[in-house]
């Protein structure tokens, strides 16, 4: 790891600095260069790496100025020959972002072909499969042989970001099959391509979610998917690496939302008021619900005034039975998220989370209620040992039936986050709990 | 998808079966044959496959009893073909959990390399580098040259599950370069492998925990890494595919954490008893903390008979603080384990998410308050909202403290999960309620 790199001032020391991090890995300068505050001497440092290590470092800090700012200033051959090495998926990702005149400048560094490939990347949102695909890629003709596909790739390899796959396509530019580089390798010279290619073809469409792109590569394992437009023209592939990031992405959102936070804390330092916006929403809707579970309480104050003891337990209650209900919605979101769950299996799922509801509820009301009689008397133990049953019932049927529901209805599941369930709980845990409790005390 | 298959009854019916099954994604079979309830059909089913997509099957249900119940009762020939298919490192996993005299009949299936590569692989932790390696690489002398090394390649290859990155070794059999396929292909046949390799090479050991694994192929966007013994020596490698299933694992433990559930539902239909003792012990704590909310509550108890309104904002309090407490929990947590939150920047996480507390404190205290001393009486309302911005600042503390003390000391952060920092900032969030409300209400 690099732990400090002080600016040369002689050539001797910069030719040393240039030498010493061309045998670092990129992604360690990433990250230290992230951590300097000063941006001149993140840039200064960029300008001394090997073009293509820059054009890692700018993949990996993701920081469009950043990338213009380097660009801009260096001399134009040596802008050029970074720019050459930015592969047009990521330099798409990182135009995006620029203001009209700063990107059009910047694309001027790039070449011809790599141009307009970047300006077709730049129409496709940036959470489809067109976002995250690459266009280079290798394609070869159904009806040339195993070895003249070899001398394609040759000709093809120093563009293409991956030749892990070929595809290989037909005469209206139509894919038809595919082949993997060692099926390739180990066929015969003279093999026609047509003979040793597999025809039965997974792609993906450009405005597919990136969500459901990554799905498809986990179930089945692939290590890139070509990427089809609306007439079925392969346009480009999506390798298994950028999917490793869009996993990562995609469980960061779920537990983002899972814990009452909405969009909005994407990157790596967000601003107070970026995530007070984010947080906000959830905790004005945890307020609307918990108003609702004072209105219960009040309701309810008469009899709280001749057994104040019972608001003692109330805490208890709300606190173990949102426990069980994000227990329940945390299994059900994430088994839906990685299909382990199938949302057409509703009732054995269900039936299955509220026996487990109801086993916990039973072991958690004999002992609360045990302590609430020693502790207080014993009927007002056995008013929260009964309570404790049912709300657990209730709990665990709740965060089981909410994100399911939301699922059939096309609402993410993941909105059925710890924050929704534990109010909807503690509303219908303390409506119980006031009515068992005036009925067995008799109040 | 598949939706119904009737096993054959004639011999044009099966061969009509095999020819369907052979264009089906072997995925999808898996999946198909996972929801049958009857054993014999499944194993009927299997036996209908190709060698290659009955490995497959195998790999994605991942039941070692099918695998044995198959494979011994298929004839020997064709049980051996099917053997042949699976990858070494697969076949470990599978007879992992078999009982030893089944195990060792399975292992008999298995041509020798392929049995003393498994057996092998036995050794290691499933959990670590050794447990996810293959034993199936490509490894070539320095000293060839790269049309050399193409054609050791073509004999390996049949074998080797990736042949994507080439490794380098030295007379000792030490890991001395790498080289992609790519690289090989473009150079010119006669340079040495030594010229063209890159010898800045990362490898993991084979003890390493797969997490740690999984972080270094995703920060430095690796295809493969090598996996290398205490000598250096390069005995497997790991593909990124393997750590696709990882990743997914790893966040599932993380949301289960985070939602207070212990080890033990990573299977796809876990027993509801299995469930049970996962999510009781959080549950114990959550009654041990909240019987200490009780508690503050009972030593209020003189005060609550005087104004017994103060009970209907528990809930309330309770739930926003916990709420918070989640929220900044999550961000905390989830920005360790993606590295994106470095532990030494201690102060500045803390202070942001105090910061972002306390505005959310002050906006709720504000909501609520004012609510407050409209519906009950002005007093009330501001003991309650002093109350949520106190609660709200010491929430976020706890949710960001908690976490990144648990990971300086090397517990897993996850541990701070939502029904931990719930309980926590149940109990001292009323206590502060109990003493602003006593101060302010004069009581």
């Amino acid at each position: 790891m690099l732990t400090h790199i002080d600016l040369p001032t002689t050539e001797e020391e910069e030719t040393r600095l240039r030498d010493y991090l061309e045998d670092v890995q990129p992604e360690d300068i990433a990250e230290y260069i992230s951590n300097l505050d000063d941006r001149n001497e993140q840039i200064e440092l960029i300008k001394l790496l090997e073009p293509d290590d820059a054009a890692i470092v700018f993949f990996e800090l993701n920081d469009f100025s950043l990338v213009s700012d380097v660009l801009l200033s260096l001399p134009r051959w040596q802008a050029m020959a970074i720019a050459a090495e930015i592969p047009s998926d990521d330099a798409a990702d990182l135009l995006a972002d620029m203001e009209d005149n700063v990107r059009s400048r910047v694309l001027a560094l790039f070449d011809d072909e790599a141009r307009s490939d970047i300006i077709e990347l730049l129409g496709y949102d940036e959470d489809t499969a067109g976002g995250l695909m690459t266009t280079e890629f290798v394609v070869v003709p159904a009806f040339v042989t195993a070895q003249k596909a070899i001398e394609m790739m040759r000709a093809f390899a120093p563009d293409a970001e991956t030749i892990y796959y070929v595809y290989v396509i037909d005469g209206n530019s139509h894919l038809v099959g595919i082949l993997s580089l060692r099926e390739l390798i180990i066929a015969g010279p003279e093999t026609a391509v047509a003979d040793i290619m597999q025809t039965n073809v997974m792609s993906v469409n450009v405005h597919d979610d990136q969500e459901e792109v990554a799905d498809l590569m986990t179930k089945y394992n692939f290590l890139a998917v070509p990427v089809v437009d609306d007439d079925e023209h392969i346009i480009g592939i999506i390798t298994v690496d950028d999917i490793v990031d869009v996993i990562h992405a995609e469980a960061t959102e779920d537990f983002y939302r899972m814990a009452g936070i909405n969009e909005g804390e994407d990157d790596e330092e967000p601003t107070v008021k970026g995530a007070y916006l984010a947080r906000m929403p959830w905790l004005l809707i945890t307020i609307c619900g918990e108003l609702g579970s004072g209105i219960v309480l009040s309701g309810f104050q008469a009899r709280l005034e001749q057994v104040v003891a019972l608001a003692i337990f109330i805490p208890l209650l709300t606190g173990v039975a949102g426990n069980v209900g994000t227990q329940s919605s945390t299994v059900t979101v994430r088994g839906l998220a990685m299909g382990t769950l199938e949302s057409g299996h509703t009732l054995r799922i269900v039936l299955r989370e509220t026996c487990i509801g109801l086993a916990l509820g039973v072991s958690v009301g004999l002992i609360v209620g045990g302590i609430g009689s020693l502790w207080q008397f014993p009927l007002l133990g056995l008013a929260v040992g009964l309570t404790l049953v049912l709300n657990n019932l209730m709990a665990s049927f709740m965060g089981t039936v909410v994100p399911l529901t939301f699922k059939r209805i096309n609402v993410d599941p993941a909105v059925a986050s710890a924050p929704f369930i534990t109010t909807v709980v503690d509303i219908s845990g303390l409506l119980n709990y006031t009515l068992i409790a005036a009925a067995i005390l008799n109040i």
